[in-house]
């Protein structure tokens, strides 16, 4: 029945009167009509109006046949299969003791032997990885199957789509839309899951701590033995020594971009109660952020939307119009990593939109109910200023979570105070070589270059004489390069370094001379930001070297290579493509040498950006449709 | 470029070759081929391939014709509006305090005085809704504008589309599709929402009172005045005295769905532990819902749906074979209000999928590890058994909450122990007449005729003899019908009636013979079920009423008509439509005489009735939403 109406007719219809009436004429004898007269814009107006119609049940028909299409897939997704006697190893049910700590160590997981190919994976190195963030699910996506027994620990069932974490805190998108389960990622592998929190680490045993809630809902330890373990747990938030920041959100996870929803929500229905004072009314649709990057920004901006777009619509207007937001930076300008032009086009938009802008300015300390903050007067006075305020999101800067800092700890020339640092090939400087590796905000590469001084003079010193003369400083300026690819940039020009440096001039440095321009060139270097687009990256690196590493695995063996890693391929490079922000119904990009912003399109734009970057065709598929909703029906403001 | 391949071709093209080749031939002199011999299958395959290809075509166009319809309409959305001067009442921002507690008295609202529509109907009598299930969106949905100044109080921000709880605690549904925020649904009446919780009211002055947070998040109290009040707040789960029922779960609100389902994953990710042992685990996975009513049912046949479908891909084997699900029900057979044949197919289909079903067994108390039933024996002594489990459902029975017994403790002739009691016309008995109704789950009409007798009396006894012959008692029946339709189906046959009561067969009833009579037909009326559908309906009655009375009020008090309620409508007549109940890739329908039942069909069906019953356009959108995302990817195993 679908079909029939696609089926094209002749052409002759097109030319007959548009009206025909009822087809009960048709069967009479047709008395052949005067050629009326008929006007081009009547004639082409039926011509459109025919093709309207035309499109507008293609698109019914599309719909219907989508409809029924799924309807026919969900039918057959109903199984009735049964499970009996599942295989699995005593030890698997019975875990044995073991470690520093005699806590159970689970050499064998559930699954195990469950079928024939978990049990072909039972006989690969054990690869664990710790976290479900962007760098996990990143080496997950690269991996092959059948390389690895791969188990991954994480505290939090699911990844999620940190990105879109502001939208999230006011309902422009679905927090179920960010997040992709891990079970779902791992599949593929046929890897395996352990829901908890890793808090210690024994390198000589390779044996990771991990804290779990047991079946009596108590916490419960044990041990996760590795043959390579990655570290991928991400940052807390760094409180700078602020005092009274557990008076403010954070947005780093989907359990934060919930509880702002419900404060925001919260805020709102108690500011239409007519007990609710007038000044405490302005209280508590006072909105301060903290913090004039991306996050911030972007969330400044959708709580202006929000109030735009739906507060105006279904609360007193009073309560728009008492609506403050207020973003307090330290530097001079928000969004101070992007590009000038950028910058100024995001200042003014959030000028236009009677958003505060504090900047230059310092969060003195955080208190329920206000916020104070220090500005220098051009006197170079320190001026104290407050806020009055019910909601204060702290976006500004990252620290270790206790196991990052933990694993620092153990290591004595970790000396990095807010990541692990990690060589050019990512692996934890300090710990055995090639069994631990960290990516994403937890690791920093090594820019120090003074540290690996003895090394590099081993290397080139080519006629051990103690000093290095030109062309031994060739051959070593590409070594550096090889194994720290960040201080590419401060090694272009050679000679003039070199000359620089040889103070003497007698044409050799001393290991002096050498020592002050490695450091001066090490001090020039910045660290990769801990964005998710450095972990993504650090993820894909990762995980394609490990393939790497498996199959090449028995020959360089054979040929007894002492460092793997570097056998199998170059160090980590970070490329990177831009970043993006979102700042209210406009959108900037930062493309390196290019600057782009503007309107709607930019938005648009902005979306596809992060639609393309999902982890799956759902929550893709989920994204979309959230905008759709929110586009046809405004945000939810229930308070879940 | 949409519209071009829509144009119908002229007729030829499907009289030539279909696989034309490249459209540069076209430009080269045809030579004339012979017409070769092809097959019927190949000329039809290929007409066929050629329509597939036009639908494809066509489905493909549709959606982007839709996307870029929603998109633009989209981009309208993005508004630019800005407030500012609202102009609002001076008593809105600083209310006067009164009544008997000396409460702030809301009397004018913020948005009271915001624009002329608003002013207007600060004119209209108050209508003050207490509650926000089924019942106040049912009045809400069917009150005109203009009528009254509307306000809900409630304390949830949001109505739960309740029928689909059981669906969203395992994930097949997202919880976000069951809720339409209620200030979307008051927009319509220009009504206004205070979000808080009733909690006490004084009639004699007609104060609400209400707990809401206040600023500090303190709870405070307000006096919400009224004229015409509707408690519409369901109801709480009975006990049935039976002890440890703080171990249990409930399923009545979307927070109960919430925590039921992070139970559901968090018993799963700890059964995969290998600490945890093989007792232990088979604790984790039992699942005991006490209760073998519809949401009993329901949520059995979604937990075994979820393992099925959803645990059987991701966890081990091992945990699917360990989960068991049990049915605890007292009475003889699960939904035992539905049809026999309803009953036995849900119970067949229950023992095929190995769900425990353990009937006419009493649970004797709850503890945090397991759950104690008893069962009679044949020979009629009581055996005592145990479940251990670590998630228990109570789903049996309603009982007050605090305000409703509140409110019937303040009524001396409030009786009833479940519900407050209300006449025909759905008035609280005992209340000022027409200024306090209650609907839904906490109310009940009375089905005690006997309160009436002296009332029926003085009406029916025309001669004023003190007894009532066969004509006065043919007169009574017809008022008693007028006043308590419920009793109608047990006064069908007058004169036999009459004849069974009339001992003494004077032809007359004496005040005794009377009592006795209306006593025993009052007993057998059964009152209606705490359902959804009721709730619905008498929502659908009270706000056709409250419009009829507010249209012909002027008219009526000219006429000082007592009994207004009496005068513009009948009294409220429930009208069965049906049950139905999920039981996991299967249906039933009791629906009066027929009973139908079945498989996917029924499953689509059952689909079908609770997507029509939908709030909003916008939740039927995203159930429909679910439901294709749920088949095409299975459920979302993420624990929020």
């Amino acid at each position: 029945m679908v079909q029939t109406w696609l089926i094209p007719r002749p052409a002759p219809c097109l030319t007959r009167p548009f009206a025909a009436g009822p087809s009960l004429e048709q069967t009479k004898p047709v008395i052949p009509l005067e050629p009326r007269p008929r006007s081009r814009f009547l004639r082409r107006s039926l011509l459109f109006a025919k093709y309207t119609s035309y499109l507008a049940l293609s698109a019914t028909a599309g719909l219907v046949a989508l409809g029924a299409a799924i309807f026919i897939h969900d039918a057959f997704t109903y199984t009735d299969k049964h499970v009996e006697r599942v295989p699995v190893s005593p030890i698997a049910l019975h875990p044995e003791r073991g470690g520093p700590k005699k806590l159970p160590v689970v050499d064998v997981l559930l699954a195990d032997e469950e079928d024939e190919e978990f049990r072909k994976l039972n006989e690969k190195p054990k690869l664990v990885i710790v976290g479900g963030g962007w760098g996990a699910v990143s080496v997950l996506q690269n991996l092959s199957l059948g390389d690895y027994h791969v188990t991954v620990v994480t505290a939090e069932t699911f990844t999620t789509f940190t990105p879109l974490l502001p939208s999230a805190a006011v309902g422009t998108v679905q927090v179920r839309s960010l997040v992709e389960p891990m079970r779902k990622i791992i599949a593929r592998l046929r890897g395996q899951m352990i829901c908890g929190k890793a808090t210690d680490l024994v390198m000589s045993q390779r044996l990771l701590e991990v804290e779990t809630v047991g079946p009596d809902g108590n916490v419960q330890k044990i041990y996760v033995p590795y043959d390579k373990l990655i570290i991928a747990v991400g940052s807390v938030s760094s409180t700078h020594g602020v005092p009274g920041l557990e008076h403010c959100f954070q947005l780093k996870t989907i359990s934060d971009a919930q509880t702002i929803r419900r404060r925001i929500m919260d805020n709102f229905e108690t500011a239409t109660l007519p007990t609710t004072t007038p000044d405490e009314r302005k209280r508590l649709l006072s909105f301060v952020v903290c913090g004039g990057g991306p996050t911030g920004v972007e969330t400044a901006a959708e709580i202006y939307d929000f109030c735009q777009e739906d507060i105006m619509n279904y609360f007193p207007k009073l309560c728009r119009e008492e609506v403050s937001i207020h973003v307090i930076q330290s530097r001079e300008h928000i969004l101070n990593t992007y590009s000038d032009a950028i910058s100024k086009y995001a200042e003014e938009k959030f000028r236009r939109d009677k958003v505060d802008l504090v900047t230059s300015a310092r969060v003195h300390s955080v208190h329920h109910d206000h916020v104070v903050y220090t500005l220098r007067s051009p006197d170079g006075t320190v001026i104290e200023q407050e806020i009055p305020t019910n909601f204060v999101l702290w976006s500004t800067g990252i620290a270790m979570n206790p196991f990052t800092k933990r694993v620092s700890d153990l290591l004595p020339n970790q000396v990095h105070k807010k990541a692990i640092e990690v060589d050019a090939h990512l692996r934890v400087k300090g710990a055995p070589l090639g069994e631990v590796y960290a990516i994403g905000d937890c690791a920093t590469i090594e820019t120090s270059l003074v540290s690996h001084l003895l090394e590099l003079v081993d290397e080139a010193d080519k006629d051990k004489n103690g000093e290095i003369d030109f062309d031994e400083f060739d051959f070593m300026v590409s070594r550096i390069k090889q194994r720290i690819p960040m201080a590419e940039s401060h090694l272009q020009k050679v000679r003039t370094l070199f000359d620089l440096y040889d103070s003497d001039a007698d044409n050799s440095l001393t290991l002096n001379e050498l020592c002050k321009l490695l450091e001066e060139i090490g001090n020039k270097i910045t660290a990769l930001p801990a964005t998710a687009q450095v972990a993504s990256q650090q993820g894909r690196y990762l995980g394609r070297k490990l393939n790497k590493l498996a199959s090449q695995h028995e020959v360089l063996e054979a040929n007894s290579v002492k460092d793997l890693d570097e056998a199998v391929s170059g160090p980590f490079r970070y490329k990177h493509l831009g970043s993006l922000a979102y700042i209210g119904n406009a959108a900037v990009f930062d493309l390196g040498p290019l600057s782009v912003m503007g309107g709607l399109i930019a938005m648009y734009a902005w979306r596809s950006v992060y639609w393309s970057e999902q982890v799956s065709a759902r929550t893709r598929a989920l994204l979309m449709i959230d905008w759709i909703i929110r586009g046809v029906w405004g945000r939810d403001l229930s308070r879940l």
